[in-house]
Protein backbone atom coordinates (compact mmCIF):
# COMPACT_ATOMS: atom_id res chain seq x y z
CA UNK A 1 0.00 0.00 0.00
CA UNK A 2 1.41 3.83 0.55
CA UNK A 3 4.58 3.78 2.11
CA UNK A 4 4.92 7.27 2.81
CA UNK A 5 6.28 7.33 6.58
CA UNK A 6 2.79 8.76 8.24
CA UNK A 7 2.13 7.65 11.88
CA UNK A 8 -0.64 5.44 10.10
CA UNK A 9 2.53 3.43 8.64
CA UNK A 10 4.46 3.04 11.79
CA UNK A 11 1.13 2.01 13.46
CA UNK A 12 1.15 -0.63 10.77
CA UNK A 13 4.50 -1.73 11.97
CA UNK A 14 3.33 -1.93 15.21
CA UNK A 15 0.38 -4.81 14.12
CA UNK A 16 1.85 -8.16 14.66
CA UNK A 17 1.35 -10.75 11.80
CA UNK A 18 0.80 -8.37 9.24
CA UNK A 19 -0.32 -9.59 5.88
CA UNK A 20 -0.37 -6.36 3.36
CA UNK A 21 -0.94 -7.90 -0.18
CA UNK A 22 -4.19 -6.85 -1.79
CA UNK A 23 -5.43 -10.61 -2.56
CA UNK A 24 -5.58 -10.85 1.37
CA UNK A 25 -7.15 -7.54 2.09
CA UNK A 26 -9.68 -8.78 -0.49
CA UNK A 27 -10.74 -12.26 0.94
CA UNK A 28 -11.09 -10.51 3.91
CA UNK A 29 -13.40 -7.83 2.99
CA UNK A 30 -15.03 -10.20 0.56
CA UNK A 31 -15.97 -12.76 3.58
CA UNK A 32 -18.41 -10.70 5.31
CA UNK A 33 -20.65 -7.23 4.66
CA UNK A 34 -20.00 -6.43 8.16
CA UNK A 35 -18.03 -3.33 8.73
CA UNK A 36 -17.12 -0.53 11.24
CA UNK A 37 -16.57 2.88 10.65
CA UNK A 38 -14.70 5.03 12.44
CA UNK A 39 -15.25 8.85 11.91
CA UNK A 40 -15.01 11.72 14.15
CA UNK A 41 -17.47 14.58 14.85
CA UNK A 42 -15.90 17.80 16.58
CA UNK A 43 -12.68 15.88 17.17
CA UNK A 44 -14.66 12.72 19.17
CA UNK A 45 -14.30 9.51 18.00
CA UNK A 46 -17.22 7.35 16.34
CA UNK A 47 -17.90 4.03 15.17
CA UNK A 48 -20.80 2.82 13.56
CA UNK A 49 -21.22 -0.41 12.55
CA UNK A 50 -22.80 -0.85 8.66
CA UNK A 51 -22.62 -3.20 5.45
CA UNK A 52 -19.87 -2.55 2.90
CA UNK A 53 -19.28 -4.40 -0.42
CA UNK A 54 -16.47 -4.04 -2.68
CA UNK A 55 -15.78 -3.88 -6.59
CA UNK A 56 -12.11 -3.63 -7.42
CA UNK A 57 -9.77 -1.56 -5.56
CA UNK A 58 -12.85 0.29 -3.33
CA UNK A 59 -15.10 -0.73 -0.82
CA UNK A 60 -18.82 1.39 -0.45
CA UNK A 61 -21.35 1.74 2.30
CA UNK A 62 -24.77 3.33 2.27
CA UNK A 63 -27.17 4.79 4.27
CA UNK A 64 -29.99 7.63 4.81
CA UNK A 65 -28.72 10.77 3.25
CA UNK A 66 -30.33 12.20 6.59
CA UNK A 67 -27.43 9.91 8.37
CA UNK A 68 -25.07 11.86 10.53
CA UNK A 69 -22.40 9.41 10.51
CA UNK A 70 -22.63 9.48 6.53
CA UNK A 71 -22.33 13.29 6.24
CA UNK A 72 -19.61 13.58 8.80
CA UNK A 73 -17.37 10.59 6.75
CA UNK A 74 -18.08 12.33 3.84
CA UNK A 75 -14.98 13.90 2.42
CA UNK A 76 -13.66 13.34 5.69
CA UNK A 77 -10.41 11.01 6.94
CA UNK A 78 -12.18 7.30 8.03
CA UNK A 79 -10.72 4.21 9.07
CA UNK A 80 -12.80 1.43 7.82
CA UNK A 81 -12.01 -2.02 10.39
CA UNK A 82 -13.15 -5.65 9.23
CA UNK A 83 -12.98 -8.40 11.38
CA UNK A 84 -13.83 -11.73 11.34
CA UNK A 85 -13.86 -14.37 14.33
CA UNK A 86 -12.61 -17.72 13.67
CA UNK A 87 -11.75 -19.05 17.36
CA UNK A 88 -10.88 -18.75 20.30
CA UNK A 89 -7.33 -19.96 21.48
CA UNK A 90 -6.86 -21.09 25.07
CA UNK A 91 -3.33 -21.38 26.43
CA UNK A 92 -1.90 -22.70 29.75
CA UNK A 93 -1.25 -19.21 30.78
CA UNK A 94 -3.70 -16.52 30.77
CA UNK A 95 -1.74 -13.94 28.79
CA UNK A 96 -1.27 -16.94 26.11
CA UNK A 97 -5.02 -16.86 25.45
CA UNK A 98 -5.54 -15.31 21.89
CA UNK A 99 -8.27 -15.59 19.42
CA UNK A 100 -7.55 -16.69 15.86
CA UNK A 101 -8.81 -13.72 13.90
CA UNK A 102 -9.35 -12.03 10.27
CA UNK A 103 -9.17 -8.29 10.49
CA UNK A 104 -8.21 -5.63 7.49
CA UNK A 105 -8.01 -2.00 8.59
CA UNK A 106 -8.28 0.69 5.75
CA UNK A 107 -7.73 4.13 6.13
CA UNK A 108 -8.57 7.42 4.08
CA UNK A 109 -11.01 9.85 2.81
CA UNK A 110 -14.08 9.09 2.12
CA UNK A 111 -15.76 10.00 -1.03
CA UNK A 112 -19.97 10.37 -1.91
CA UNK A 113 -20.89 8.43 -5.36
CA UNK A 114 -23.48 11.54 -7.17
CA UNK A 115 -23.94 10.42 -10.17
CA UNK A 116 -27.55 8.47 -10.12
CA UNK A 117 -27.17 5.97 -12.29
CA UNK A 118 -23.66 5.04 -10.60
CA UNK A 119 -25.63 4.94 -7.42
CA UNK A 120 -28.14 2.56 -8.74
CA UNK A 121 -25.48 0.48 -10.47
CA UNK A 122 -23.59 0.20 -6.87
CA UNK A 123 -26.94 -0.62 -5.16
CA UNK A 124 -27.97 -3.38 -7.51
CA UNK A 125 -23.83 -4.58 -7.12
CA UNK A 126 -24.64 -4.79 -3.45
CA UNK A 127 -27.78 -6.53 -3.63
CA UNK A 128 -26.32 -9.31 -6.28
CA UNK A 129 -22.78 -9.07 -4.38
CA UNK A 130 -24.62 -11.49 -1.29
CA UNK A 131 -27.75 -12.79 -3.65
CA UNK A 132 -26.55 -13.32 -6.76
CA UNK A 133 -28.68 -12.02 -9.49
CA UNK A 134 -31.18 -10.69 -7.16
CA UNK A 135 -31.34 -6.77 -7.48
CA UNK A 136 -32.89 -7.71 -11.32
CA UNK A 137 -35.82 -9.65 -9.34
CA UNK A 138 -36.57 -6.47 -7.61
CA UNK A 139 -38.82 -3.44 -8.00
CA UNK A 140 -36.56 -0.57 -9.16
CA UNK A 141 -35.38 2.09 -6.90
CA UNK A 142 -37.25 5.02 -7.67
CA UNK A 143 -35.65 8.79 -7.91
CA UNK A 144 -36.92 9.60 -4.56
CA UNK A 145 -35.28 6.59 -3.08
CA UNK A 146 -31.86 6.95 -4.44
CA UNK A 147 -31.40 10.51 -3.67
CA UNK A 148 -32.65 9.38 -0.53
CA UNK A 149 -29.51 6.98 0.00
CA UNK A 150 -26.20 8.62 0.13
CA UNK A 151 -23.42 5.88 -0.81
CA UNK A 152 -19.65 6.72 0.32
CA UNK A 153 -16.59 4.93 -1.57
CA UNK A 154 -12.91 4.54 0.41
CA UNK A 155 -10.35 3.04 -1.97
CA UNK A 156 -8.27 0.23 -1.25
CA UNK A 157 -5.10 2.54 -0.65
CA UNK A 158 -3.43 2.63 3.02
CA UNK A 159 -4.84 -0.47 4.41
CA UNK A 160 -3.53 -3.48 6.93
CA UNK A 161 -4.39 -6.56 7.83
CA UNK A 162 -3.55 -8.91 10.42
CA UNK A 163 -4.72 -12.36 10.46
CA UNK A 164 -4.10 -15.42 13.12
CA UNK A 165 -4.73 -19.27 12.81
CA UNK A 166 -3.64 -22.03 14.59
CA UNK A 167 -3.31 -23.41 18.03
CA UNK A 168 -1.73 -21.73 21.62
CA UNK A 169 1.67 -20.67 21.80
CA UNK A 170 2.81 -21.64 24.96
CA UNK A 171 5.91 -20.77 27.06
CA UNK A 172 8.13 -23.45 26.74
CA UNK A 173 8.32 -24.44 30.54
CA UNK A 174 4.14 -24.35 30.47
CA UNK A 175 3.61 -27.60 28.08
CA UNK A 176 4.62 -30.26 30.96
CA UNK A 177 1.26 -28.34 33.31
CA UNK A 178 -1.71 -30.63 33.27
CA UNK A 179 -4.30 -28.11 31.65
CA UNK A 180 -6.00 -28.44 28.46
CA UNK A 181 -5.41 -26.12 25.57
CA UNK A 182 -6.24 -25.97 22.44
CA UNK A 183 -8.96 -23.60 19.70
CA UNK A 184 -12.74 -23.61 20.34
CA UNK A 185 -13.52 -23.02 16.13
CA UNK A 186 -16.28 -20.68 15.42
CA UNK A 187 -18.43 -19.42 12.49
CA UNK A 188 -21.06 -18.04 11.42
CA UNK A 189 -23.64 -20.31 9.93
CA UNK A 190 -26.93 -19.57 8.40
CA UNK A 191 -30.34 -21.45 9.55
CA UNK A 192 -33.65 -22.20 7.92
CA UNK A 193 -34.78 -18.98 5.73
CA UNK A 194 -37.79 -17.81 7.61
CA UNK A 195 -40.62 -17.08 4.85
CA UNK A 196 -42.27 -13.18 5.08
CA UNK A 197 -45.95 -14.32 5.84
CA UNK A 198 -47.19 -11.85 2.95
CA UNK A 199 -45.24 -14.16 0.00
CA UNK A 200 -47.51 -14.46 -2.66
CA UNK A 201 -49.09 -17.87 -2.90
CA UNK A 202 -46.68 -20.03 -5.29
CA UNK A 203 -43.70 -17.72 -4.39
CA UNK A 204 -40.53 -19.88 -3.25
CA UNK A 205 -37.59 -19.51 -2.11
CA UNK A 206 -35.29 -17.57 -5.44
CA UNK A 207 -32.25 -19.09 -6.33
CA UNK A 208 -30.44 -15.85 -5.35
CA UNK A 209 -31.41 -16.49 -1.80
CA UNK A 210 -30.27 -20.45 -2.46
CA UNK A 211 -27.02 -19.29 -3.66
CA UNK A 212 -26.19 -16.56 -1.22
CA UNK A 213 -22.67 -16.40 -0.55
CA UNK A 214 -22.56 -16.94 3.37
CA UNK A 215 -20.60 -15.33 5.47
CA UNK A 216 -16.69 -16.03 6.84
CA UNK B 1 -27.94 7.73 29.80
CA UNK B 2 -26.57 10.80 30.27
CA UNK B 3 -29.14 13.78 29.49
CA UNK B 4 -26.50 16.19 28.27
CA UNK B 5 -27.48 17.83 25.34
CA UNK B 6 -24.46 17.25 24.13
CA UNK B 7 -23.82 16.50 19.86
CA UNK B 8 -23.70 12.69 21.35
CA UNK B 9 -26.75 13.00 22.57
CA UNK B 10 -27.93 14.77 18.96
CA UNK B 11 -26.45 11.55 17.41
CA UNK B 12 -28.31 9.48 19.88
CA UNK B 13 -31.91 10.83 18.83
CA UNK B 14 -31.19 9.94 15.15
CA UNK B 15 -30.59 6.45 16.04
CA UNK B 16 -33.89 4.46 14.99
CA UNK B 17 -35.56 1.93 17.44
CA UNK B 18 -33.12 3.00 20.10
CA UNK B 19 -33.26 1.23 23.27
CA UNK B 20 -31.48 3.09 26.33
CA UNK B 21 -32.42 0.58 29.11
CA UNK B 22 -28.98 -0.50 31.06
CA UNK B 23 -30.52 -4.39 30.99
CA UNK B 24 -30.66 -3.94 27.00
CA UNK B 25 -27.09 -2.59 27.22
CA UNK B 26 -25.90 -5.51 29.03
CA UNK B 27 -27.58 -8.67 27.45
CA UNK B 28 -25.78 -6.60 24.29
CA UNK B 29 -22.24 -6.41 25.48
CA UNK B 30 -22.17 -9.76 27.15
CA UNK B 31 -23.58 -11.90 24.10
CA UNK B 32 -19.94 -11.43 21.96
CA UNK B 33 -16.48 -10.34 23.33
CA UNK B 34 -15.40 -8.81 19.87
CA UNK B 35 -15.68 -4.93 19.86
CA UNK B 36 -14.34 -2.06 17.96
CA UNK B 37 -13.11 0.70 19.64
CA UNK B 38 -12.71 3.83 17.84
CA UNK B 39 -10.47 6.26 18.79
CA UNK B 40 -7.84 9.16 17.28
CA UNK B 41 -4.31 10.02 16.40
CA UNK B 42 -3.47 13.43 15.53
CA UNK B 43 -6.91 13.78 14.90
CA UNK B 44 -7.21 11.02 12.68
CA UNK B 45 -9.98 8.46 13.47
CA UNK B 46 -8.93 4.85 13.91
CA UNK B 47 -10.90 1.68 14.72
CA UNK B 48 -9.42 -1.44 16.30
CA UNK B 49 -10.89 -5.22 17.00
CA UNK B 50 -10.36 -6.68 20.29
CA UNK B 51 -12.22 -8.61 23.26
CA UNK B 52 -14.04 -6.65 26.38
CA UNK B 53 -15.49 -8.02 28.85
CA UNK B 54 -18.18 -6.49 31.28
CA UNK B 55 -18.21 -5.74 35.38
CA UNK B 56 -20.74 -3.71 36.58
CA UNK B 57 -21.33 -1.06 34.81
CA UNK B 58 -18.34 -0.83 33.15
CA UNK B 59 -16.61 -2.37 29.94
CA UNK B 60 -12.89 -3.35 29.85
CA UNK B 61 -10.29 -4.54 27.09
CA UNK B 62 -6.42 -5.15 27.16
CA UNK B 63 -3.46 -5.27 25.31
CA UNK B 64 0.16 -5.23 25.10
CA UNK B 65 1.33 -1.68 27.19
CA UNK B 66 3.52 -1.30 23.73
CA UNK B 67 0.28 -0.56 21.66
CA UNK B 68 -0.10 2.30 19.86
CA UNK B 69 -4.18 2.03 19.82
CA UNK B 70 -4.32 0.99 24.06
CA UNK B 71 -1.74 4.60 24.27
CA UNK B 72 -3.67 6.54 22.17
CA UNK B 73 -7.24 5.49 23.77
CA UNK B 74 -6.15 6.33 27.99
CA UNK B 75 -7.38 9.10 29.14
CA UNK B 76 -8.83 9.77 25.17
CA UNK B 77 -12.79 9.88 24.56
CA UNK B 78 -13.53 6.72 22.87
CA UNK B 79 -16.30 4.90 21.00
CA UNK B 80 -16.70 1.48 21.60
CA UNK B 81 -18.90 -0.45 19.25
CA UNK B 82 -20.15 -3.62 19.67
CA UNK B 83 -22.52 -5.06 16.91
CA UNK B 84 -24.04 -8.64 16.57
CA UNK B 85 -25.37 -9.86 13.22
CA UNK B 86 -28.95 -12.11 13.53
CA UNK B 87 -30.07 -11.99 9.80
CA UNK B 88 -30.48 -10.74 6.36
CA UNK B 89 -33.65 -9.32 5.69
CA UNK B 90 -34.67 -9.55 2.15
CA UNK B 91 -37.89 -7.28 0.37
CA UNK B 92 -39.26 -6.72 -2.37
CA UNK B 93 -37.66 -3.58 -3.28
CA UNK B 94 -33.48 -3.25 -2.68
CA UNK B 95 -34.65 0.13 -0.27
CA UNK B 96 -36.39 -2.09 2.03
CA UNK B 97 -33.60 -4.57 2.39
CA UNK B 98 -32.25 -4.62 6.25
CA UNK B 99 -30.19 -6.12 8.44
CA UNK B 100 -31.16 -8.05 11.90
CA UNK B 101 -29.01 -6.39 14.37
CA UNK B 102 -28.15 -5.91 17.80
CA UNK B 103 -25.80 -3.15 18.23
CA UNK B 104 -24.31 -1.12 20.97
CA UNK B 105 -22.42 2.15 20.95
CA UNK B 106 -20.41 3.54 24.28
CA UNK B 107 -18.60 6.92 24.33
CA UNK B 108 -16.89 8.58 27.36
CA UNK B 109 -12.59 8.70 28.67
CA UNK B 110 -11.15 5.31 28.64
CA UNK B 111 -9.01 5.09 32.23
CA UNK B 112 -6.20 2.76 32.43
CA UNK B 113 -6.14 -0.04 35.08
CA UNK B 114 -3.62 0.70 37.62
CA UNK B 115 -3.12 -1.11 40.63
CA UNK B 116 -0.80 -4.85 39.80
CA UNK B 117 -3.94 -6.56 42.13
CA UNK B 118 -6.87 -5.00 40.30
CA UNK B 119 -5.51 -5.74 36.90
CA UNK B 120 -4.77 -9.89 37.81
CA UNK B 121 -8.21 -9.62 39.17
CA UNK B 122 -9.70 -8.33 36.01
CA UNK B 123 -7.82 -10.72 33.69
CA UNK B 124 -9.12 -13.44 35.79
CA UNK B 125 -12.14 -12.11 35.41
CA UNK B 126 -12.26 -11.77 31.67
CA UNK B 127 -11.19 -15.64 31.45
CA UNK B 128 -13.46 -16.82 33.83
CA UNK B 129 -16.34 -14.59 31.65
CA UNK B 130 -15.65 -17.02 28.90
CA UNK B 131 -14.68 -20.11 30.40
CA UNK B 132 -16.08 -20.30 33.76
CA UNK B 133 -13.64 -21.62 36.35
CA UNK B 134 -11.04 -21.32 34.17
CA UNK B 135 -8.75 -18.74 35.30
CA UNK B 136 -7.64 -20.85 38.29
CA UNK B 137 -6.85 -23.86 36.41
CA UNK B 138 -4.12 -21.83 34.66
CA UNK B 139 -0.21 -20.81 34.89
CA UNK B 140 -0.69 -17.83 37.10
CA UNK B 141 0.48 -14.52 35.69
CA UNK B 142 3.98 -13.14 36.47
CA UNK B 143 4.74 -9.74 37.82
CA UNK B 144 6.48 -9.13 34.38
CA UNK B 145 2.94 -10.08 32.28
CA UNK B 146 1.08 -7.84 34.10
CA UNK B 147 3.35 -4.90 33.48
CA UNK B 148 3.40 -5.91 29.58
CA UNK B 149 -0.32 -5.58 30.02
CA UNK B 150 -2.24 -2.64 29.68
CA UNK B 151 -6.17 -2.84 30.70
CA UNK B 152 -8.89 0.15 30.15
CA UNK B 153 -11.89 0.61 31.63
CA UNK B 154 -15.27 3.18 30.05
CA UNK B 155 -18.00 3.53 32.24
CA UNK B 156 -21.61 2.65 30.36
CA UNK B 157 -22.79 6.27 31.05
CA UNK B 158 -23.39 8.04 27.45
CA UNK B 159 -24.43 5.08 25.14
CA UNK B 160 -26.86 3.79 22.69
CA UNK B 161 -28.08 0.66 21.59
CA UNK B 162 -30.27 -0.21 18.28
CA UNK B 163 -31.90 -3.52 17.61
CA UNK B 164 -34.13 -4.88 14.86
CA UNK B 165 -35.51 -7.97 14.60
CA UNK B 166 -38.58 -9.39 12.29
CA UNK B 167 -39.01 -9.70 8.46
CA UNK B 168 -38.98 -6.89 6.11
CA UNK B 169 -41.74 -3.70 5.89
CA UNK B 170 -42.04 -3.02 2.06
CA UNK B 171 -44.34 -0.59 0.95
CA UNK B 172 -47.98 -1.16 0.99
CA UNK B 173 -47.93 -1.93 -3.10
CA UNK B 174 -44.87 -4.16 -3.09
CA UNK B 175 -46.71 -6.66 -1.34
CA UNK B 176 -48.60 -7.71 -4.84
CA UNK B 177 -45.02 -8.33 -6.51
CA UNK B 178 -44.46 -12.13 -6.90
CA UNK B 179 -41.00 -11.44 -4.97
CA UNK B 180 -39.62 -14.08 -2.41
CA UNK B 181 -39.10 -11.96 0.81
CA UNK B 182 -37.93 -13.22 4.12
CA UNK B 183 -35.33 -13.68 6.86
CA UNK B 184 -31.98 -15.64 6.37
CA UNK B 185 -31.40 -15.62 10.07
CA UNK B 186 -27.46 -16.13 11.00
CA UNK B 187 -25.59 -17.04 13.92
CA UNK B 188 -21.94 -18.06 15.35
CA UNK B 189 -21.60 -21.79 16.26
CA UNK B 190 -18.86 -22.86 17.84
CA UNK B 191 -17.33 -26.03 15.68
CA UNK B 192 -15.62 -29.54 17.61
CA UNK B 193 -13.06 -28.58 19.60
CA UNK B 194 -9.34 -28.87 18.53
CA UNK B 195 -6.77 -29.80 21.58
CA UNK B 196 -3.13 -28.46 21.38
CA UNK B 197 -1.16 -31.69 20.08
CA UNK B 198 1.09 -31.32 23.42
CA UNK B 199 -1.41 -31.48 25.61
CA UNK B 200 -0.23 -34.01 28.04
CA UNK B 201 -1.84 -37.75 27.85
CA UNK B 202 -4.77 -37.68 29.90
CA UNK B 203 -5.48 -34.60 30.05
CA UNK B 204 -9.00 -34.12 28.77
CA UNK B 205 -10.97 -31.21 27.71
CA UNK B 206 -11.67 -28.85 30.86
CA UNK B 207 -15.10 -28.35 32.20
CA UNK B 208 -14.69 -24.52 31.59
CA UNK B 209 -14.41 -25.01 27.90
CA UNK B 210 -17.34 -27.37 27.84
CA UNK B 211 -18.97 -24.73 29.80
CA UNK B 212 -17.61 -21.89 27.80
CA UNK B 213 -20.79 -19.35 27.24
CA UNK B 214 -20.90 -19.20 23.35
CA UNK B 215 -21.51 -16.35 21.10
CA UNK B 216 -24.82 -14.47 20.21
Amino acid sequence: MSNAPTDRTRLRRMYERGHYDKDTLYSILDATPQCFVGYTIDGAPYVTPTFHWREGNHIYWHGSSASRALKSSNEAQVCVTVSLLDGFVLARSGMHHSANTRSVMLFGTAQKVTDPEEKEAKLCRFVDGLFPGRAASLRPNTTQELKATTILSLEINEASAKIRTGGPGDDEEDYALPIWAGVIPVKMVAGPVEPDPRNLPGVEVSDDVKNWRGIG
